[in-house]
């Protein structure tokens, strides 16, 4: 039984209020939700893999498939055993068929096929093609915390609907170059880095993904994809998105609200930082 | 060209603070974050459906292939037309190779093969297998504002990461049935109903469906497959909810906080609402 919450050391950034003053930088342990990757297969197949908190797999897998039409009742399951951790296998009852015509059509699919438990987190995992545990950048911590403002500045949409997600890629001076808005936070990250792409702007190096909400595994990914040596969220972290920016050498902000920030890996890059990277 | 944002009608709820009074209902429009799938296709054949907000399609489609590690760079394409509002034909350049086996491997897919603008909304809803429009279940506006509330007061987790969506079902009367939380707010909502589905409730006659966030389509169609003839929100539901919502018969409210909420469809479902519906 894996857990539903990760601990992690976190450096705790707090900018001072006037001009002059340093950053205070304080260790601390912080707990993150647990995000890992659920295969759910039936009669043996992968049929999906979900990004989920670990808990409940059993009513998860259950929903998954009531909610896609594949099953109406109780009586449609026979068993949905966990063979692991991240693996839940559904046996349905003799007479429910799989409707695979339009499962193929309408599922989100991803055939993660005969994995288990860190396997299939490593098979969720494209191969990055750049190093961004190489990028010299350096950041000022009172730049970092002005960002979330400068990207709600030039949110015109998000005041008037209160319904969508930003993404921004700023310079390490605290310069916007783009700003895309979507109701799905990681299509607001792929609008920015496709820009990046068409403007030959790949690897970002040097530069700062801002998004508005919470910083998962899929979104860590994306900025690894696009060399990004760093990504900033106003919200909380997964475990799995501070466990890949860790691993990678990406600095990973969360909690970056007024004037300050939690920092959950390569805190080295912050200016006034000194110590504890 | 779509439109980033779509207008509704709603009824704006209010509810008296003391235990008499009469709540008040007011029409007014209120303006939603578009939502549409964007069928993304790779020489034609269609490679993944995204639930997006229109609007810098391309830089999405060519976002989406380079954090997917299908291209690296602007010479990596060869064009990237939209031959329709909602579907991006991307030409890769000479050379450049889909690894298809990755791409099994790794991509969230849709084959929603074949399908244009208005066809592919369709292709994305899977058939209800219940009328919620028959449901006659009547809600107390004040029952329905002191829901986020409960939710909060059960969320013992959320409290300690900020970093988890919640999802409760509620009857009319304003009890918790099951609370679940994730990182994903569709998996709360899958693990919801999947308890439900084993406790043998389906479908959900007169119960109310509430999320921490926001609603999206995916979501109210999930509360529809569920039979939930009340889906509630604590923040915006997307124009694709809302239309989806209203089609259905389903209640739909969001910013449901403090003691207010809109209503975007089935508002002749709350007592006290009389003449609005």
């Amino acid at each position: 039984m894996t857990s539903r919450t990760a601990r992690r050391r976190v450096v705790r950034v707090t900018v001072p209020a006037g001009p002059d003053g340093q950053a205070t930088a304080d260790p601390r342990a912080d707990l993150l939700a647990a995000e890992e990757p659920l295969e759910i297969r039936v009669g043996g197949q992968p049929l999906a893999v979900t990004m989920r908190t670990p808990g409940h797999d059993i009513d998860l897998a259950a929903g998954f498939l009531a909610t896609e039409g594949v099953i109406d009742a109780a009586a449609d399951l026979s068993q949905i055993k966990m063979c692991d951790d991240n693996v839940a296998d559904v046996t349905l009852a003799p007479g429910t068929v799989l409707p695979m015509e339009r499962l193929h059509r309408n599922f989100i699919t991803s055939s993660a096929c005969g994995v288990c438990g860190k396997d299939s987190i490593d098979a969720i995992r494209i191969r990055a093609r750049y190093d961004v545990s190489a990028d010299q950048v350096r950041l000022d911590p009172a730049v970092l915390a002005a960002l979330p403002d400068r990207l709600r500045a030039a949110q015109r949409v998000f005041a008037s609907t209160g319904g969508l997600h930003a993404a921004g890629i700023f310079t390490a001076a605290g310069d916007l170059l783009v700003l895309r808005e979507d109701v799905g936070r990681h299509n607001a990250v792929d609008k920015v880095i496709g820009w990046a792409l068409r403007d030959g702007r790949l690897p970002l190096t040097g530069c700062v993904l801002l998004v508005s909400g919470r910083a998962s595994f899929e979104l860590t990914q994306k900025a690894l994809m696009a060399g990004l040596p760093v990504l900033a969220a106003v919200s909380a972290p997964s475990s799995l998105a501070a466990e890949l920016a860790a691993e990678s050498g990406m600095t990973l902000v969360g909690f970056l609200r007024g004037s300050s920030m939690n920092v959950y890996s390569g805190a080295e890059r912050l200016t006034a930082v000194p110590a504890l990277s």
